[in-house]
C-alpha cells in the first residue's frame, strides 16, 4: 500500500506471502513451492498439510510481485469496455490503438480484459482471473476516480500499473498522465467569447465526476474573467437524450443561450438534436462546443467544434511510465499532464452560407 | 496450403519442418529439439552443423503447429487497425469488445498484434513477430479479400484461425463468419423504394472491393426487381469527402437522385454534408442511408438509416470456431453467414416537422 493509504486490517485482496504460508504449515519455503509446482516431491501428509494452509490464508502464488517480475512475459494488460450506442465519445478505440503501438514499438503485447458491469469490483476480479492464469507484467488502467479500489488492488498484489486519468486522492506515488480538462473548457468557452457571445450556458456531468467538475471549472474561469454570468448550467448524465433536454431548457429560458459548452462530444450532438429540432442553425445562431473529438465530430454537418486529446503522446508515456516500474526505476513516479487542442469547426462559427429557405 | 490455393515453388513462408532440418544435417529430431532447447547436450561440431542447417533452411522453432499445440497459452491474436479520422466505420471498437468477451467466456484472452501499414505484408511481419516471442493459441482476422496472403501464411505456419469476412476465393477450408451486404442493401433500396423514390443512386466503394460488390449487387437487384434505372452509381473511396463530392454530382444529374443508398455510413455522411452545404433537408428532400450502424449513425440529426451488423454474434462464432479448430474437431470448418438488420431513422423518412425557414 502507498504512503496515503492507511491500513485498514487485514489486506482486502489476499496479500499473503509464500513465508507466511511456510511458516504456519511449519515448513519450508521450498516445500510450499514444490507443493504447488512440484508435488511428487513431498510426502503425502506434508503436501496435505501445506495446500491445506494455502486454501485456509487464501495464498495466491501467480499474484505475487516476484513471481511476475522473475518471468517476464512482455504482456501489458489492459480493460476494454463496451462502446454505448448513445456515446460519441468512442475516444477508448483510439487509445487502444496508440497504447498497443507503443507496447509494440517498446517490445511488448497488450492483453484484454473483459468486465461484465462498469463498477470496480468486477474489473478487480477480471484483473484477478488474468493474474491466476497469465503472467503480465504490468496493467494500464484508464478512467481514474476518487478512493479507486482498482489502483488498491493493484498495489496490493504489488503489481506495476500506470493510469489515464490523475490520481484524484492526491496520491503522489500513482503513476499517472492526463489531459487538462479545465484549460480545454476554458479554451472553448473564451473561443464562444470571442465570436461575440455573451449568454454562454454550460452543458456538463454530476457533480460526483472529478473530471466534469475540472471542465465546468473551467467555463466558470472563463466566464468570470470576462464578467459573464454563469447561471445557465447543467448536470446530467452523459447521454444524447439528457444533452437533447437540458439544450431545449437553456433554449426556453427568459434570456436563452446563444452558446453552449459542453462536457463531451455526445452532450454537444445533443444540443444539435435540440437544435435541429427546433429548425435552428447550429454556428449562425447557437455556437456549440464538445469534448474529445470523437470520429463524430468531423462527421457531423455542420463540424463540431471540440478539444482534442493528444492520444498518441498518452499512449507513449504510460508505456513509458509501465516500463520504468517494471524496471525497477528509483526515480519518482510519471505524473504528466497533457494540453488539449480546440479544434474549430462550423458549430461554433457565423458561417458564410445561408441556407435556402 | 489450401486445395484452391496451387502450388508456387517453394512455401513463402518458411514452413520447414524439424524433420526436414534433420534429414539436412544428418542427424536425429532429438539433436534439432536439443540444439534449440539444450544445447550443452550436443557436441559443439554438431551443435555448430545443426545450427547452420537451421538457419539454411530457415527453421522457426515457434511457428511450428506442434509447439503451439503443446503449449496452450489460452491466447488469441487479433490485430487492431487505427481509426481514421475522415472514418465513421468504428464498427472494431464494438467488435473488438465482443470478440473479447466471448473470448473471455471461453477462458481465453485476446493479445493485440500491431502493424504500421494497411498492407498484408505488415500484418503478416507482426503475425510472425507475435509468434516469436509468444505462445499464442489462435488468430483471428478482419477484412478478408481475394489472394489474402494472411490466409496463406498462417496456413504455411500451421495455426488454427478463423475470420471475420468470407473467403473470396471461394475456399471451403476456411472457417469465417460474414454478413450479408447484398441481402443488407437490397433491404435499404426496398424501403426508400417503399417510400416512393423512383431515383435511387447508389454510392459505393471501386470494384476492387469484393464487400463493395455485394453491397452494389444487392442495390442492383432491387432497382431490377423494380423496373428502376440504375444510372446513378459512383464507386468511390471511403471517406466523407468523396462521398460530398460524388453526392453534389447525383444532386446536379438532369433527373437527380431522390435517394442515395451508401456502402458506408462514413459515404452517408458525406451525402448529409452535401446536402447541409446544399440547404437541402435530409429525409424530407433526399432520402440516405449508409451502412454499419457506426455510433455516429445514431448521432446525427436526423439520425442515418443504416444496416446494423449483429457484431454479438460475429464475436461469440468467431471464437467458436477457432476453439472447435484448437480442439482439432474433425467436423467441416465453419461458415456463417448473418443477416444485417435495417435501422430506420430520420434520414430516410419525409418526417412530420418543418423546419423554421
Amino acid at each position: 500500500m502507498g504512503a496515503q493509504q492507511p491500513s485498514r486490517g487485514p489486506a482486502p485482496h489476499g496479500h499473503v506471502t509464500l513465508t507466511q504460508v511456510a511458516e504456519r504449515a511449519g515448513v519450508s519455503a521450498q516445500s510450499v513451492s514444490n507443493a504447488l509446482n512440484n508435488p511428487d516431491r513431498l510426502a503425502p501428509a506434508t503436501l496435505e498439510r501445506i495446500l491445506a494452509t494455502v486454501a485456509e490464508l487464501g495464498y495466491e502464488p501467480n499474484l505475487s510481485a516476484r513471481a511476475l517480475r522473475n518471468r517476464s512475459s512482455r504482456l501489458i494488460a489492459f480493460k476494454v469496455r463496451p462502446s454505448r450506442p448513445d456515446k460519441a465519445s468512442l475516444l477508448m478505440d483510439e487509445f487502444l490503438y496508440a497504447l498497443n503501438a507503443s507496447a509494440v514499438a517498446a517490445g511488448y503485447h497488450l492483453i484484454l480484459c473483459h468486465a461484465e458491469g462498469d463498477g470496480g469490483a468486477d474489473e478487480i476480479k477480471a484483473y484477478r482471473d488474468l493474474l491466476k492464469k497469465t503472467s503480465v507484467d504490468a496493467f494500464v488502467l484508464a478512467e481514474t476516480h476518487r478512493n479507486d479500489d482498482r489502483v488498491a488492488a493493484l498495489r496490493s498484489w504489488g503489481v506495476p500499473f500506470a493510469t489515464f486519468g490523475r490520481s484524484w486522492d492526491g496520491d503522489d506515488t500513482l503513476a499517472w498522465v492526463d489531459v487538462d480538462g479545465r484549460a480545454g473548457t476554458r479554451a472553448a468557452t473564451e473561443h464562444v467569447a470571442a465570436q461575440g457571445h455573451r449568454r454562454i450556458g454550460h452543458l456538463g456531468w454530476p457533480p460526483e465526476s472529478e473530471i466534469g467538475q475540472e471542465r465546468r471549472e473551467g467555463w466558470l474561469e472563463a466566464c468570470r474573467a470576462r464578467g459573464l454570468e454563469t447561471d445557465l448550467q447543467a448536470a446530467v448524465p452523459d447521454t444524447l437524450e439528457h444533452g437533447r433536454q437540458a439544450a431545449h431548457r437553456m433554449l426556453d429560458a427568459p434570456r436563452p443561450a446563444t452558446a453552449v459548452v459542453c462536457a463531451s462530444d455526445t452532450l454537444a450532438l445533443g444540443v444539435l438534436r435540440a437544435l435541429h429540432e427546433r429548425g435552428m442553425r447550429p454556428g449562425a445562431e447557437v455556437a456549440v462546443t464538445g469534448f474529445d473529438d470523437s470520429p463524430t465530430a468531423a462527421l457531423v454537418s455542420p463540424g463540431l467544434t471540440t478539444l482534442r486529446q493528444p492520444i498518441d503522446v498518452v499512449g507513449r508515456q504510460l508505456i513509458q511510465a509501465v516500463e520504468n516500474l517494471i524496471a525497477g526505476e528509483p526515480r519518482e513516479p510519471q505524473h504528466v499532464l497533457l494540453q488539449p487542442e480546440l479544434i474549430v469547426r462550423g458549430s461554433s462559427l457565423p458561417g458564410p452560407r445561408t441556407p435556402a429557405p
